[in-house]
């Protein structure tokens, strides 16, 4: 029944997803009484130009890529 | 006023999509009080690896396509 | 696999919400080729002092209620 | 930056939060190249009676209550 | 068209909450080429024991309110 | 705190974006007393045949573009 919504700059693998996705449903599980097939997960990545803080566009503070790249 | 929003695996054709809204819109009116014009409607579209359900991306579970297509 | 969010005002009734879920899901199962298993429905209920249109709160445009409660 | 939502049935103490926010965010942190400090969690409570799957409210599923409480 | 959502700790006042949705609506129709008719804005409230930063819930890092109440 | 998602059609410039995620977080700054490094702005562009009023997908009602290009 939960559904985990991550919202994340664009770019991760492949690989990282299946362990996100992975790691966020045993957290749930071992957390809040659900099953496990009742777990949905959806990932929703965001252009570095389309998230900004502090009044700026991560696209100009940071440059593209995603985690801690460009990021000081 | 209702925004019903339909969140699914990407790649319906624009016939689907067109019958979808309209569809949505009419139970909205018949069965919540409101005219046809305060309706909004938004589709959003997921590939699959962005998709999990039980710990398990879509992608791996049912491969690429949408709907029943690669689901047993 | 679809989950369809419906945002509106607050205060509509457990019948209407009943019917309202049914409406939904027989919708996404005859046009999206999905099981009905599969289709999550979410109902999200705003206050009026927490919607605007035009620049203007819905409680001050409409009064209280919902649907169309309150508007011309 | 990882803005992480869960969107679930109401009703888990305060512990039980307390614990998600700090296992979602250990996740993503280890997970996504992020500092601890730019993740966001937000928890969503659903009142059974705003939950649908498969046509039918949760509400009327499961009775009252959250996670396994009610359902089989 | 355009659908904003704000997102914040609950306590805001009405009168507050009729100043930001007429200014985000202006914003909105001075930036984006559309009407003001056409812009809806929404308020989604939390209580501060449901949002969470950094892994810790903002009722504990920062008391009970909203804004600046309580932060450093 | 605040989280403020505009959604959208897509098409704007970077300009646009940069402008008007400036604009959105003074509005939160100088109306809800918060800082401006707590604001956070997304913007989630959709195509035109995902999003529809009043039972019509607007790539059919306006074509393509955004703003006002194409309506009346």
């Amino acid at each position: 029944m939960p559904i985990i919504t991550v919202k994340l700059a664009k770019g991760r693998s492949l690989q990282t997803k299946r362990k996100l996705v992975q790691a966020l449903t045993e957290t749930a599980v071992s957390l809040l009484d659900v099953k496990s097939e009742w777990v949905t997960v959806l990932i929703e990545e965001y252009d570095r130009e389309n998230w900004a803080s502090n009044g700026k566009l991560h696209s100009e503070k940071f440059g593209k890529g995603f985690g801690k790249k460009g990021a000081k």
